[in-house]
């Protein structure tokens, strides 16, 4: 649910990163600098190719097995030894190593030691907005994950922006083409999108670095572990913007916030602040955001370090009252996405807000 | 639940409202004056006589209709754009421009633009205390609300407590007379008042100005949007008034606030503030008591420039695993309710805890 | 889950004790007095030995009947008269008061005025650790309570622990002997343990003196209402200590804190202070140490108090929609224990974690 005026907002929170380092300063300077780099470099589409097709039995291995490896591996481990593990520079180490059968555009995939990173790092839409090709990407690297030896999934995002949710750019361009073709497969990479995290058998944690909004924020009941920087924040403007819930936010946003709070979030917008959603039970933890990549980096790798077939079997049990329902919940969601996006007054509706309106964040 | 000490409680409460005002004072000085003004016209029953049968299909064309109407009609857009809207000036507006085929004696019911207004204001029971009759008017005026052109409803009270639920000196005095028949005929009233509740389509935001206790505070999980005043208490002391659950909250408590603090509300009366509430989720925010009317006219007013559609669509899928749930949940607890009464052994429990105890709150 | 380092955590706990009694002190000093006094004490197993095997219909009634009663009512009163209930003072009352044909070594049982009081106080284990013996003596007792007078449950713990879940040292010294025929008689202990918490029909009030670890966290969700003290905390590391789930935390948990915290909490071990699991809803509400016991009893006493019928009845309408899905989680929770306890590979990960690492609380 990328809103057009938000990119000010979020840019302004970019602008504010390096205040916000000094203030919680601890030797976060570095990564700043990092950042910024990294955010050069998001320029250049190639270096954030990262192959990751073919389901691979050893995470460590894999890595061995690339060509360029052994050129960097000294340079990684001096860096490991230097400082904490950041999510950028990580990405940047991986672009350079990997190189595969298969490339991912709009995110990209690392395999690490017992677990697989996915980042969301979408060249084709602003503020990682989803795309139904976006979306399909995550499914495939949801399913190579599945998959492979690694225990855990860890996602999360490259910039300053977790996900901002559907496309709208794309889907108000789509719909005035040909409203019914496109609201059906529209309406459908959104299911298998959702269908593929409530199927998914690891554990998913989940770091959430900026805004959550719309499905960015929908689904994140559907993964297990939800930390969240300080900068992160959540909304879901559904009816605001003429839209039914998605992501299965009707039924797990009630669930686990009540039903006054869910409902203030789905009708009007509400927006929760990192610190609310977690006291309110969307989020697991909130973490500064200067040491937040270390702090997620050594619990997930924790996490690893657990037998896989514990933590399997404990999602399995967490999850297996909910999988059925949550399925069912996903089809009726989208059926009514579709039913609104191929009739001409729910087009129009959406269509007269989101020209009319600059939504602000 | 009108308790019968709460009377001092809450005329507490009132006396010292002045003395909110001022603490957070802003500009709220007229707002007073017109509360207090209001207070004292709660006399004059015929003035709040407002009449609302007929389902109307305009919401503002209906004001239109109304004879008495055109001479105020400016005199209401001065006051609307001298300040925000309050509840009690708007309420003694209508009270003179309305005229209908069917009155309402224990509630108010304003046709707004988009939207539907109950508002209880009790002429025959202490605090907005409930009686059959008076469920009855609610279930009367939701039935004009879901067949009408309104996209959603807005329930709040007149005066300072927002509903002290089911009327106690009412409710003794009818057992007393024929335990049998009206154990029924009460029962009966409350599962079809709660009944009305689960089964409206469209959403549902509930203002609470003051205390809710009882059956006042068992149905707002049933509404969709539930925001509170500061003032705002909430209580549901079934155990300690030797009665069991009712308005579903057996179950939607639990759903909410967890076990734990449910079966504190539900056997030891335990009471939450507003703020406490609203970090629980029984409540969606909070606001001032100065300004809690226009924020929650505000709100309302911008939810009700949504798609019709949208709205009820987004609610029936948040709703719809749950409806058939809650059916049988409230025809159990009206069941037990029954029981309990109809049993000289549960009435003698009830008729000497309410003689011999006065309850302090 | 009594874990190898905590018994220093725990001294440690204990050691801070007088100065925390001196930081909230209000007249504590005798109470910790008692406390030490105790503790002295229980190494006298035949002290702490209180019989009350036999369905009692009439819980005043019981005491009466003991011989070596009379002697001791009239210091009773006075110690009453003296002071608030302190639980270990009335421990030592009643541990010289009953003498009975059926005595219990690891847990004390009081019949009170309209309830039972169950206190842990473990002879056989550190820590109130539960084997599959003290397991079965709490059954025994909740038994006994389902068929008396009592109109509810209390239930709390001697010391400064309120339980540290299943006992390892056991665990390992029997699954080490005979993996299959152990691993099955653990897993239906812990089945037949957690049963009766979701059969029992009287309202059960827990009272958490201190950590509460493992299946001891797990099953405060099938009890009623769970006050705690300051000092106490929660922990459920089952993925940390290479275990899935047990006493339905699989389905309570994230149903009361949300997937997010409660995946946290049984993957990676979050502790949960007594403050936030108020907050979050696994606590109903939390005293201060030095009050603790005096707070609940009077809670208690005012709870007996109520119609037994309308306690009962209560406590059915909210759980009724619970059960039957609790008794399955409880089912395939065991199974998966019973299977990683009888499989080599899952055993030789639990062995090796627990002798390689010293878990840290």
């Amino acid at each position: 649910m990328p809103l057009k005026k938000p990119h000010n907002g979020l840019q302004n929170g970019d602008g504010s990163h390096e205040k916000d380092s000094r203030h919680f300063g601890n030797g976060s300077q570095q990564q700043n600098m990092d950042l910024n780099d990294h955010e050069g470099e998001q320029n250049l589409p190639s270096m954030l190719e990262v192959s990751n097709d073919s389901p691979v039995v050893n995470g460590i291995g894999t890595s061995l097995a690339n060509g360029s490896l052994n050129l960097h591996s000294t340079v990684k481990r001096k860096l490991d030894g230097e400082k904490d593990y950041v999510f950028d520079k990580r990405l940047r180490y991986s672009v350079r190593q990997n190189e595969s059968n298969c490339r991912f555009r709009d995110i990209v995939v690392r395999k690490e030691d017992g677990f697989t990173h996915i980042l969301l790092s979408s060249q084709t839409s602003d503020n990682n907005a989803l795309t139904p090709e976006i979306m399909k990407e995550v499914r495939r690297a949801l399913c190579n994950a599945s998959a492979d030896d690694s225990k855990l999934l860890l996602l999360s995002a490259v910039g300053s922006v977790f996900c901002s949710g559907l496309d709208y750019s794309y889907l108000i361009g789509r719909l005035s083409n040909d409203r019914r073709k496109e609201s059906t497969r529209i309406a459908e990479a959104i299911r298998d999108f959702v269908k593929a995290f409530i199927q998914f058998k690891k554990p998913i944690v989940v770091a959430i670095n900026g805004p959550a909004l719309g499905l960015g924020a929908s689904i994140l009941p559907l993964c297990d572990i939800v930390w969240a920087s300080e900068k992160a924040w959540f909304q879901t403007p559904y009816a605001t913007i003429r839209l039914t819930p998605a992501g299965c936010s009707s039924y797990t946003f009630p669930q686990i916030l009540g039903v006054a709070l869910a409902n203030e979030m789905l009708f009007c917008g509400r927006k929760l602040t990192a610190q609310e959603a977690c006291s309110r039970g969307l989020v697991s933890q909130v973490f500064w955001p200067t040491t937040f990549s270390q702090e997620v980096m050594l619990r997930v790798k924790e996490m690893a370090s657990c037998s896989a077939v514990v933590l399997e079997e404990s999602k399995c049990l967490v999850r297996s009252f909910l999988k059925s329902g949550l399925e069912d919940v996903n089809e009726k969601e989208c059926q009514m996405l579709k039913q609104l996006w191929s009739s001409s007054k729910g087009l129009d509706s959406l269509f007269s807000y989101l020209q009319d309106k600059i939504y602000e964040v």
